[in-house]
């Protein structure tokens, strides 16, 4: 149920580019946090809104592999879900498409605590959240 | 008095290239900022400590000229002092020089408003914040 | 004829925002270089088919009038227009409205010039690019 | 004989904090990569003059694990060494510490190829770079 991928569509800025030609390695990173943000708004709310009820998400892993280039102006798709949720932590995949070739340019994944602003660490998940974490739109599609 | 500049030195990133070979245009701002960071130092006090103390100083207004290049690996030096003092604003003024020719490659200017951080309104400049802004280290250079 | 807007919706990344809460001052120009492909693209070309053509557009100077916030998840639209043309250069105005608000919340400028890539020096606009530059899609609203 | 550690310093910048109070997670990779720029020049050369003589060195995957969190106006040291090399890749290792603690807030890896500018594919690690990469700066020291 976990598993349903949210599609964010991108366009790559050209200050997004480096002087070899393509995309600067950091940049996935924003998108994928980009890509975070539309999934929860296609599970009904919203990463603001979390932090708003007191769950701040910070990463504590990050791993990216590059397999191809995306450049200046290219849309790419970055597909995104939850595959992992543990008691404090979850884990969010990512493939990133150049929509002109169709290749999976780049892959990766993050993993994120649950912390607490005031304590500023780890909590369990809160219930209220992991009801919206197992929504699952069905208009999305679903990895086998 | 208020005039004494400091100077910052910064190499460029590469990540701060884009594809036409030398730095991205927003990337100056960054170092404006980092240069002012100096500057507080340079005068006894840190950013920092000013936010610590409820003072913000949001930027309203950013102008810059470009006039040459700087590439990945460069060494530049960010010349800023204070131009300007009002109740409730302050302007810096920025020369980016680059260190292998010795040229003024960008120009700029920024003004910055005293703002509560709790009200979100600009306020006059505090006493303690006036006196911190006329320190004059003696051992930095005075533009004529 | 010049004077069609473009308007291009963004939504601000966390990446994007300061400890301020806000989005930090130096990515209005990002935006501004989206903005600026996307007026091209209404145009019918694209910023990468000029440099492949052989003309660069370096911007040599900026302007930026922050009169409101912006924050986390917020849809900004950038409208932009070309203000003025001359020999070798050109002008491009931006306004940055809050899509919730409804408000202009920044203000400002560009500046660039037409530059050949091999001589790096600022030659005229080329005529199929003034042919271009009036392209006015009718489709645009027009600043009065 | 590889595994001779540079240390770079860099001040955490404020557009480099994002509104969680502290660095956000993909300055860790520009950092990184001013690491490996002051990794070359500590061997006598540098990554720009690697470019010019035809080499490449596109990042194919990059690792970062978040253990503490870095805030504006703070030291960190990137303590960087390679750690493996292949026919045609080679590892970089990552600590980032924090001054004022001393503790490792970060640790992380990025493999990079060798690659060919005209072809843009993979080739063997020239034998001048070989040289480069083995010269042990014996002013640095070294991880057991």
């Amino acid at each position: 149920m976990l598993y349903a991928v949210t599609e964010e569509r991108i366009r790559v800025r050209y200050g997004e580019t480096d002087q070899m030609g393509h995309a600067y390695y950091a940049n996935y990173l924003f998108w994928f946090e980009q890509a975070r943000g539309a999934w929860c708004r296609d599970r009904g709310f919203t990463y603001k809104s979390l932090e708003d009820r007191g769950v701040l998400l910070p990463v504590v892993e990050a791993h990216l592999r590059y397999k191809g280039e995306v450049r200046y102006d290219d849309w790419i798709v970055v597909r995104v879900h939850v595959s992992e949720i543990k008691r404090t932590a979850m884990k969010f995949e990512y493939e990133v498409v150049s929509e002109s070739s169709g290749m999976v340019v780049t892959e990766g994944y993050t993993w994120h605590v649950v912390m607490d602003p005031v304590a500023r660490k780890a909590v369990a998940i809160p219930s209220f959240m992991r009801d919206l974490l197992e929504r699952d739109p069905e208009e999305h599609v679903t990895v086998e």
